[in-house]
């Protein structure tokens, strides 16, 4: 890590932020350790906690961020020769300190540092709850929390819900790299070739703007599997390829993205045809988001349009209202429309529906819009993804109980006529604002008309 | 997976093997889960057990293996509508038994099934170890094991300690992807670019194979950081790069090499000059490599070339075996000479050094050969890393308590004149066999001389 790089501001203003909110509660905040692949020293990459990298910045394996009640400060580990020759040296914890705008003690001080009824929030993981577990005298698992927590949780929502300026600038990086990323996917598509060659270029324009992936890829000529992680699929000419991959800055910001674009360059007409229906319910539902509009309306939006245009295809018979309202789109669009997006890629998800749902609103059991991941009213500085998508899932036609839903607006013929078309998603990342157009599309740089993607592939 | 591409084969005959010496003992081996990176639902790539992959040979995530004290059977998740739907069909267990060939049941009977005093080997990962716990009623961490353990322990290590028929040809498949990335990551080479556009191009290169990096990449132009896992400096016209990246195969299997080569794509005379010595030592190292011969033998002898090549460059002053035997050596060269490689690219770490050092052998406790991994004597079937390395580190030059070893024998100033060299590092993966040489090099076709290197940059 290079400290003279880092810029501190921002993150001493969300610490005092944070501090005010607090009422001198303490708090406990660890940015964990990395997490062993085949044994111990061979970890994954580091990926320290979003809660600590929202207020310290910087990736400090290890450490824990500690508010007393009164102040913040850090305790690290000091650096030691060993570490120095195999990882490369650590700063001085005085030069944290310098870096970070707050004290920085060695990490053997902080059970003694402890105030009494220290809130936390549990790690995702179980080595780093133990050590959680230790300091704080109680037991913490991924997940849980007790009563003294929940203000330092709310609180945590409360800030990292509506993006400041530091982190919307995070949130523009990331969609410039993710529009690189893109351009390269496209470029590198050809009949012949295999997934992984796609995902190979696309990771590599991350890798060499020093980026990484904020979620495992997804590039596949089988969209409908909707977190398909297998790349192995040779690409044919009259396929489609889903692709939905998103750069994770530095300092672990996410961008989220899905084109769907021909492995041959151009689009038959059945693929259009869908196409098209997609992109209009994608940019209905873009137009849609703005202060106040509640998101699960926007969710509702998305599948009335979908719905619409399926309708007009002859694919599904009756009133849109009424197959949403029935279900039935969901046979075709089975998941949410989106999500918050942020440090994470689902932001705070390790939160539960605490984050993503508002107080008294809780997550539906039918099908389909169980997967709604957010249901809170839309405000200046949030960022979600609009990410509709239509998808010929056998799971789902196979099961006689989700067709029975159905109840004949379903055209199985009509959609066979489809065949060519297994899975399209369109995704941007959207972020809204108080004026204009109550939005801003963050990735609006990546083609997503068909006669751009067309042109983008060309471009070889 | 593709269970039609399955060859169970090899898998079997392990189990039998195994079955054999466990003599009744019922054992209990998890195949282990994906390990959370910011939330449990954005996972790493999901890394199978190594001990489970050995005995199944699929990443079945979340699966047991069970030897009840007669015979094999394996637990796993039915599939289920929700999981078909995100992450693709999973195969009934009735396919998934017909081609492992042995039974399979549902995991929620798992816990009916464990015979008393079952054995176990604790995962690397403290969620495992709480099933595991929960499953045998006794507290199990990571690393560690009870007296009803060491059996398996010690059968696993017997048996992967010598590889079959089935692991060399998976060891040829890494060493040959491996090659590929080498060759690509010398093309993509050049000055102007960051270390991550090698990078890119050479991780491209395993994913195009679908093939993954069996432990993080090394690419740097700091090679004095012994696992530098940086990648954003420059690359310029005078630096060395050092680059250890090694292929993990589809079935778990890693590759582990480390090639030196200049940026500009010609070597300096200085260069040159370390190079040559480092290149003359791993050569006579890997010819010393043979049944019957102890491996710290060899990790002495490689010490000792490099003092003569030193003391020929001025660089050291003495006798080269005093210099190894007073430790002067591991100034510059302040690692072990490699280790075991298998399906851990240190093979069986997680076991620590119950599988790397003969019973009776312990590891010494002097700065720099308390780094080497592995003391046993070399068998056929073996498969080690040679790896001997040349570096100037700071930590270690400024260490007033190390240089005091030296005694004056290290020539400071000589040193300097070479100060355009920080890091150079050669290694191969090397199979022991019974005839011949007594040793074959896997990954032969990677280039090492500095002729071959510099043709090889050129082919651009």
């Amino acid at each position: 890590m290079d400290l003279d790089d880092f810029v501190a501001k921002p993150f001493l203003e969300r610490r005092a932020r944070f501090a005010q909110r607090l009422a001198g509660l303490p708090c406990l905040l660890p940015a964990g350790s990395a997490r062993a692949r085949n044994y111990k020293g061979n970890p994954f990459p580091f990926r320290a906690s979003s809660h600590f990298l929202y207020l310290f910045g910087l990736p400090l394996e290890g450490a824990f961020g500690l508010f007393d009640g009164r102040q913040w400060s850090v305790f690290a580990h000091p650096p030691d020769a060993d570490s120095a020759l195999w990882h490369g040296p650590l700063p001085a914890l005085a030069d944290l300190a310098r870096a970070l705008g707050c004290p920085v003690q060695p990490i053997a001080d902080l059970a003694r540092s402890l105030p009494p009824k220290t809130a936390t929030i549990a790690s995702t993981a179980h080595e780093t709850c133990e050590a959680q577990s230790e300091l704080l005298g109680r037991a913490i698992k991924p997940g849980t929390a007790e009563a003294v927590d929940h203000p330092l949780i709310d609180t945590m929502i409360d800030l990292r819900l509506r993006h400041d300026g530091a982190a919307i600038a995070e949130l523009r990086l990331a969609a410039e790299a993710t529009a690189a990323a893109h351009a390269a996917g496209m470029r590198a598509t050809r009949p012949g070739l295999r997934e992984d060659a796609v995902r190979a270029a696309m990771e590599g324009a991350l890798m060499t703007r020093g980026m990484t992936v904020a979620y495992s890829s997804i590039v596949t000529v089988h969209g409908e599997v909707l977190h398909n992680n297998h790349y192995h699929h040779p690409m044919r000419a009259g396929d489609l390829l889903l692709v939905d991959v998103g750069a994770e800055t530095p300092g672990g910001w996410a961008g989220d993205v899905t084109r769907t674009w021909p492995v041959s360059g151009q689009y038959s007409s059945t693929q259009r045809d869908i196409y098209d229906v997609v992109l209009a319910a994608q940019k209905a539902t873009v137009a849609g988001a703005k202060p106040g509009v509640r998101y699960r309306d926007l969710h509702t939006l998305a599948a009335s349009k979908l719905a619409e245009g399926l309708v007009a295809l002859g694919i599904l018979r009756g009133d849109p209202q009424e197959l949403v309202a029935d279900g039935v789109i969901y046979l075709l669009f089975p998941h949410g429309i989106g999500h918050l997006l942020g440090l994470d890629v689902h932001d705070m998800e390790d939160l539960g529906d605490r984050a993503g749902y508002l107080p008294g609103r809780a997550r539906p059991g039918e099908f389909g819009i169980r997967y709604l991941r957010l249901d809170r009213d839309l405000e200046p500085g949030m960022a979600v993804t609009i990410e509709p998508g239509l998808y010929v899932v056998p799971a789902i036609l196979e099961d006689p109980a989700l067709i029975e839903k159905a109840k004949g607006r379903l055209d199985r013929q009509r959609l066979a006529a489809f065949s060519d078309v297994r899975g399209i998603r369109i995704e941007d990342d959207v972020l809204v604002v108080a004026g204009g157009d109550g939005h801003e599309v963050l990735t609006k740089a990546i083609p997503k008309e068909r006669a751009a993607i067309e042109a983008a592939m060309a471009t070889v």
